[in-house]
C-alpha cells in the first residue's frame, strides 16, 4: 500500500516535470544544459533519436564542387532528413578558410533540414595537430611525451583546438590515453610512452588544452576531447591490432586506469571512445561493467561514449560475441556506448528493435541526452557558424609554428654523446655527409640554413627501407650500390649524420591484409642501416645519427657505432631543423625517454615500473637490464645531483612531505633538465613496482648556475589496490629517488606512520 | 537466549569428541585414518606440532658412512628430537638397494627418537623419473606430452611411484601441472606443453601412475604425488623465473587451473606446491583465496599444501609483501601453507608467536592434521620400512627400461619429410656421418646397433655449445676448425645426421645469479648451429636432423635446410637407440607437437587456442603463422581423413553426441596416428578461442587399414566462465574439427539449444 502511494507520487512527480520541461524553449539560451535537453528530447521522434546516436564519414558525400560549393551526395541527404549526431572529417582535404565556408553550408544545411534545427558535430582526429589540410603540425604524442613538459603540451593541444574549431570542427577523437608498453604495436608512438603517471599528465593537458579548460567549451574557440581507446588497448597480445587484451584487475586500476580517470575527473573530457579489443574476454563495445561501472558510476562520467570504427557491429561480425547486428546493438546500447562510429548495420537497426521491446527506447533516451548534452555545451545550438575571417589569421599562426619548433627542441632526446662528439661548431670549416633512408627532401636546406656559411653539407638518401607498389608496402631488398655510394660520400666528409631508423609503413595502425607492415614480430631496425653505420663508422670519423620512428626500436648495432644518437621519435613538420639546432648547438637537448629501451624484443615486458622480482630476468641471454632506461637523456650542460633532502623522516596519512635535491650545471652552456621523482614503497601487502614516477619538473640552468628542486610527497601517491581490491594506504618503508633517469638518482626514505 | 543454548550443545559435543578420540590409540590401525589423526594431534606440544610443518634437505647431514651406515649430523640429531614433517632427498646418491636400507634405517631413527615414534615422509622429485641414483630414466614431461597417450604416462609414472617406494620414498614433489606457454621460460621442458586439455589429461595419469590410484597408498607400493606450482607458473613474465604472473580470473579458471583440478578431483593427488611467483599482485605463498579458497572450498582438496624451496621465507626476504620472517610465517600459515620447505627462518618462529597469539595454533592444528592425515595414507604408521630383497628386482626392472624405450618410440615427432627423405634403409650399403654438438658419447655405438652391417657410421660431436668454467655455464665462441672437420665428414658421407638444439644449460631452471643461461631473451639456436646445416646441406646430400632441446626453439634455418627432421626433445637414457630405431624405419613416427612452433620469440604468445581475434597477428614481419602447428607430427604411414560423421546436427544440455571420422593408411607400413579432437563455439557472451583441444585417440593401423574414430561431445565439454564470472554453457552454434593436427582436419558443426 505504501509503495504503490510512493509510485502514484513519482508519477505524478514525473508528469509534472515532463509538461515543465515541454513548456520550455530548447532554443532558450538562457536556460540550462539540462532544462533544454529536457525540452528537445520528447519532441524527437524514435528515428530522429537514433539518428543523433550515429556518426557517419565525410567521404560518402559531402565534397565541395568544382565552385567550392557543398554538394551533398542522395546517400547524405537522405541521411540529414532526420539530423545526425555528426560527421566525421568533413573538409578535410582543403584548406582551413575553404573548410570552414564549406562546413559553415554544410551545417547550415543540416540545421535547416531536419525538424528541429540540431546541429551536428563535426568530428577529426588530432594526435599531432588537426588531421586536416593546412593545419600546424606538432611531433607526435610520444615525442611530446619525451619533453617531459605538461604545459607545452597543454599549448600545443590549446592550438590544436582553436585551429580545429576554426575549421569548423567540434570534437577530436584524441588524444590516445593508453599505456603503450608493447613495441610490436604499431600505434604505439600515438599515445604518450610506458608510464602511468607521464602519461596520465600528459593525457590531462592535452585534454584541458584542446576544449580551452572545459569551461570555455561554448565560447566557440576550442573543440571536446575524446579521451581513447578505453581500456587496455596499449597491450594489445602480441603487440598485434584487435587483438585480445589480458590485464589482471589490480592492473588495469592502477597503471591503466589514471589516464583515463585524469581525463574525466581532472580535465573534464567531452567523450570516451571505447577499445577495438576484449578486457579478459569481455568484448570492450559491450562491457557495462567498464562503461557504466567504471567509467560513471565510479568517475561520475557525464559526457558520451563513442565507438570505434564499426564496433558495434563488429561485436557480431568480429568478436563473435553477439548473434545477430541487432544483438550486437543491443550490446553495444546496454553496455553505455552512445554513438555508433560509421556502422551501417548497427544502430540502424534501433528503431525496429525498439517495436519488439520498447524497454530499449530508455536506453537510446539516456544516449540521447548525452549527444545533445554535448552539442548544447558546445554552443551549438546558439552560435553553429564560423566566422570565416578569424579563420584566416588563426590557423597556421607564426605562433603556432614556433610553438612547434620549441615543442621540438625540448622533446630530442640525447641517448649517447661519445668524447662530447656533440654539438658541432658553426664557426669551424667542416664538410657534414647527410645520409640515410630517413633524410628527408628539404633537410639539407634546413641544415644549411641552421648552421651558416663554415658548415658545407652533401646530402644522400641511398635507399629506402620499404616501397608501395600498387598497394601494400613492402620491405625492399638490401641495394649494395645504394651502400657503396652512401660510403664514399661519407669518405668524402668530416662528420656523417645518419637519418636512421623507420619509415611511415614500418610502424604504423595495422589493419587485416597479410601486405600490412604496421605491428610487428622484432623491433630490429629493418633493411642494411647496421650495416651501413658500420661502414661509416669504419672509416675512422665521428658518426651522429638521428634515429626518427614510430616504435621503439632495439638498436644494438647503431648504438654500439654512433659518437652520438639524436632519438627524435616523430617530430613537427619542422623536425630536420630543429635537429639541426641540437647539432649545432643553439640549444641543449633535453628529452627524456618515455620509454624503455630493451635489446631485443625478447626482453618485455620491459617498462621500469615492473614489479621488482621480474627484474631477474637481466640475467636472461641478451637480457643485460634495458639498453637504455626509462626518464633516460644527456645534456650539452653537466648536472650534478647533490644534497637530497626530505622534510621529516616520518609521515601520517594526513600529512605531507617535501623532498628536495640540488642540482647545479657544471657544464660551459645553459641547459634543460628534468629532475624526476620516483618512489618505491618497500614493503607492501601486495607485490609493489621496483619504482613509479611520482612527479617530475623541468628546469633550465645557467653554466654554472645551481638550483634546489623540491616536490611534495602526499598520501594520495603512496595509495594503491591492496589485497582486498580496494585503494589501500599501507604504513612502513619508502625510497624516494630524485634523479636524471630511472636508473641514475640520489635517494633518501621515509616512514609512514598510521 | 537460543544461541546460548545452540552453543553450549555444541561445547558439550566437541568435549565428548575430544575424550573420545583422546581415548583412542592412534597406533590402532582398525581405527579410521582420521580418528587416529584425531587421537594423535592432542598429544603433541606445540613444538613438535610445528616440527610436523617442516621438511629439511637431507644434505645438511644425513649420508652414509664409509660402511655404508647412517651418520646423521649434529644439526639433524637436534631436529630430529622433536620428530619432521619430511626429508628431502636421503639416499639421492646412492643405488637403490643402499638407499633403501639407509632409508630403513633413517626412518627407524626418527621412529625411535621423537616421542610419538611418528615417521617421517622422504621426498623426491621425479618428473622423468625418480631423481636419485640408479632408476629408470624416461622422457621428459614434455617429450611424454608428445605421445599424445595419456596410459602411456600412467604406466611410466607407475614404474616411478614403484621405484620411489622401493627406494624408501613417499612423496615426489611432481608432476607439474603448469600449461608452459612462453618459450623463453627455461623450466618449460617439465610440464606437458601449451594446451589446457592435453595437460590435464597428463597430469592426471601422472598422478594415478604414482599413486597406485590412491586407493593403494596404504598398501606400500607407490608414493604421494604434489602437484605443482599452483597457479600459473608457467606464465612469469618475461618468461623469467621468479617474475610476476598476470593472467587475468577468467583465464586462470578456464585455461591454467583445470589440469590442478584434475590432479585434485580426478586423481587425489595428496599435495599441491605452491608457485614461486605472485598471482596478479598476490604472492602465491601468501594467497588464502587461491590456496584455501580455490583449491579446498570450491575444490574440495584434503591433501596438504608445500611451500616451494624457501618460499614462506621469501614473502619477507624477496618478494617484499611481508614486513618480518615472523610475519611471513603468519601469512602461509593463514594462507594455507602446511609444510615449509627448507627455510630455516620462518615456521620455526611459529612456536614463539603463539606465545603472542594463541589463535594461531587453530591454524597449526589444521596443518598438522593434514600431515599426519598423509603419513597415515601412506600406512608409515604401520609398514615404514622396505623389504629390501624387492628393492633388488624392483628399480630398473627390464619391464621398465622397456617401457622407457616405448614411450620414446611414441614420443618422437617427425616434423619435415621431404620427399619420404626417411626412413633410411638398412639394406643397402649406406655411410652415415653423425653429427653436431648434440651428440653423445654412445650415440654411434646405438645407431650401429639398430642399424645393422650394411650400414656404416663415422661420428664427431665438432663442438659444443656451452662450457662451464668454474662456476658459470658460458656460451661458446664458434670454432671454425671444428665446423670445417665437420662438414669434411660430412662430405665423405652419403647421408649427414645432425643432432642440434640446446644443451643442458641452454634451458635450464634458472637462479639469480647474472651468468645463469637458463631462461633467455630469444628462442633462436645458439651457436653456428645454422651455419653448420646450410654448409652440411650445401654438400647437396641429404642431411636428416635429431632436435634435442627443452624449450620451443624458432629453427627457421634447420627448418629450411633439413631433408627431414625428428623433434625429440628431451628423451629417455636410451634416447638415441630410439631415434636410430624410428630413422631406420623399424617404427613410424607417431609424436605430435604439445606447443606452437613460432617463428621468432617476438610472435608470443602463440599458442594454438588463443581468441581468434589474435591471429589477426599473422600479417605481422616474421609472422605468417607458426613454424609447425601444436598436434603436429607426421607419419610413415599415409593417413587419410574421410567421411565425418555426427550423430545428431542439434544437442541439448543433457544429450550427449557422437562424432565420428574414417581414418585410412594408404602408406606401405604399420603406423601409429593421433587423431584429434578440436571444438569451437562460433559465438559466445565472452571471446572464446580459436579452437580448443577436446579430445584425441592414439590409434595403430596396419598398411591398407581403415578404422573409425568416434568421439563423445559433452555438454561439460562446451562449458566456459561467462560474462558473470559463473560456469556456463550457451546455446548456438559449434564447429567440430577432427584432424592430425591444429591445421588440418576435417570439420562439421551442431547446434546446442537450450
Amino acid at each position: 500500500m505504501k509503495k504503490l502511494l510512493f509510485l502514484a507520487v513519482l508519477l505524478i512527480l514525473a508528469s509534472c516535470n515532463n509538461k515543465d520541461s515541454s513548456s520550455k524553449d530548447y532554443k532558450d539560451a538562457s536556460l540550462s544544459i539540462d532544462e533544454r535537453v529536457e525540452a528537445l528530447l520528447p519532441k524527437l521522434s524514435l528515428e530522429e533519436k537514433v539518428a543523433q546516436m550515429r556518426i557517419f564519414h565525410a567521404n560518402i558525400g559531402t565534397k565541395p564542387d568544382e565552385n567550392g560549393k557543398l554538394k551533398l551526395s542522395d546517400k547524405v541527404i537522405e541521411k540529414l532528413k532526420l539530423g545526425i549526431a555528426g560527421i566525421k572529417n568533413p573538409g578535410e582535404h582543403i584548406d582551413a578558410v575553404a573548410a570552414a565556408k564549406l562546413n559553415n553550408e554544410l551545417q547550415k544545411y543540416i540545421i535547416e533540414n531536419n525538424r528541429w534545427g540540431i546541429p551536428a558535430l563535426f568530428v577529426t582526429e588530432s594526435y599531432n595537430g588537426v588531421d586536416a589540410e593546412g593545419c600546424t603540425k606538432f611531433g607526435r604524442p610520444m615525442t611530446s611525451a619525451a619533453s617531459f613538459n605538461p604545459e607545452l603540451v597543454r599549448r600545443q593541444w590549446d592550438v590544436v583546438g582553436r585551429e580545429a574549431r576554426l575549421r569548423g570542427m567540434h570534437i577530436c577523437h584524441s588524444p590516445e590515453a593508453d599505456v603503450v608498453r608493447d613495441p610490436r604495436f604499431g600505434r604505439m608512438s600515438e599515445a604518450f610512452g610506458e608510464d602511468t603517471y607521464l602519461t596520465t599528465q600528459m593525457v590531462k593537458n592535452a585534454v584541458m588544452g584542446v576544449q580551452g579548460n572545459y569551461e570555455g567549451l561554448g565560447n566557440g574557440t576550442h573543440i571536446g576531447a575524446v579521451a581513447k581507446h578505453f581500456a587496455g588497448y596499449g597491450q594489445v597480445l602480441g603487440g598485434s591490432n584487435f587483438a585480445a587484451i589480458e590485464i589482471s584487475e589490480r592492473t588495469l586500476i592502477d597503471e591503466i586506469y589514471p589516464p583515463f580517470e585524469a581525463a574525466v575527473k581532472e580535465a573534464k573530457t567531452l567523450g570516451i571512445m571505447a577499445s577495438h579489443g576484449d578486457l579478459n574476454g569481455v568484448a570492450s563495445h559491450g562491457n557495462p561493467e567498464l562503461l557504466t561501472g567504471v567509467l560513471r558510476d565510479q568517475w561520475g562520467f557525464e559526457g558520451y561514449v563513442v565507438s570505434d570504427s564499426n564496433d558495434i557491429a563488429r561485436l557480431f561480425y568480429f568478436m563473435n560475441v553477439a548473434e545477430s547486428p541487432e544483438a550486437a546493438a543491443q550490446m553495444g546500447l546496454e553496455a553505455g556506448i552512445d554513438i555508433d562510429l560509421y556502422a551501417e548495420d548497427s544502430y540502424a537497426y534501433l528503431p525496429e528493435m525498439v517495436k519488439k521491446n520498447p524497454e530499449l527506447e530508455k536506453l537510446i533516451d539516456r544516449s540521447v541526452r548525452r549527444v545533445l548534452r554535448t552539442k548544447f555545451i558546445l554552443g551549438l545550438f546558439d552560435n553553429p557558424y564560423i566566422d570565416i575571417e578569424a579563420v584566416k589569421k588563426g590557423v597556421r599562426a607564426e605562433s603556432s609554428l614556433e610553438l612547434a619548433k620549441e615543442s621540438d627542441l625540448e622533446s630530442i632526446i640525447l641517448l649517447k654523446n661519445e668524447d662530447n662528439a656533440l654539438p658541432l661548431s658553426k664557426d669551424k670549416s667542416l664538410k657534414v655527409a647527410l645520409l640515410g633512408p630517413l633524410l628527408k627532401e628539404n633537410t639539407k636546406e634546413m641544415f644549411e640554413a641552421v648552421a651558416g656559411n663554415n658548415v658545407k653539407f652533401i646530402a644522400e638518401k641511398g635507399f629506402q627501407l620499404t616501397n608501395q607498389k600498387g598497394g601494400a608496402p613492402e620491405l625492399l631488398d638490401r641495394d649494395p650500390k645504394a651502400l657503396e655510394s652512401l660510403v664514399n660520400k661519407a669518405k668524402s666528409a668530416d662528420v656523417s649524420i645518419l637519418f636512421l631508423g623507420g619509415d611511415e609503413h614500418t610502424s604504423k595502425e595495422a589493419y587485416f591484409s597479410s601486405s600490412t607492415l604496421g605491428d610487428r614480430a622484432t623491433i630490429d631496425p629493418v633493411g642494411p642501416q647496421d650495416e651501413l653505420i658500420e661502414r661509416v663508422k669504419a672509416l675512422g670519423k665521428p658518426v651522429i645519427v638521428v634515429l626518427k620512428h614510430r616504435r621503439t626500436l632495439s638498436i644494438n648495432v647503431i648504438s654500439e657505432q654512433a659518437d652520438a644518437i639524436l632519438d627524435t621519435w616523430d617530430l613537427s613538420e619542422f623536425g630536420d631543423e630543429s635537429a639541426a639546432r641540437i647539432i649545432f648547438g643553439e640549444v641543449s637537448p633535453s628529452g627524456k625517454s618515455p620509454v624503455t629501451i630493451p635489446r631485443s624484443i625478447g626482453q618485455i615486458p620491459f617498462h621500469y615500473s615492473m614489479k621488482e622480482i621480474n627484474y631477474k630476468k637481466e640475467y636472461l641471454f641478451l637480457g643485460k637490464g634495458p639498453l637504455y632506461p626509462f626518464g633516460h637523456g644527456l645534456s650539452y650542460g653537466d648536472f650534478e645531483y647533490s644534497d637530497i633532502s626530505i622534510s621529516n623522516a616520518e609521515m601520517t596519512t594526513d600529512t605531507e612531505l617535501e623532498v628536495s635535491v640540488k642540482v647545479t650545471n657544471n657544464g660551459s652552456v645553459k641547459a634543460k633538465e628534468v629532475v624526476q621523482m620516483y618512489i618505491k614503497d618497500e614493503i607492501g601487502s601486495v607485490t609493489r613496482p621496483d619504482k613509479e614516477l611520482k612527479g617530475f619538473e623541468k628546469i633550465e640552468l645557467d653554466a654554472g648556475e645551481s638550483k634546489t628542486v623540491s616536490f611534495k610527497i602526499t598520501p594520495k601517491m603512496l595509495e594503491f589496490t591492496g589485497i582486498k581490491m580496494e585503494k589501500v594506504l599501507e604504513a612502513g618503508d619508502y625510497t624516494v629517488m630524485l634523479g636524471t633517469s630511472s636508473k641514475d638518482y640520489l635517494e633518501t626514505t621515509f616512514k609512514l606512520k598510521k
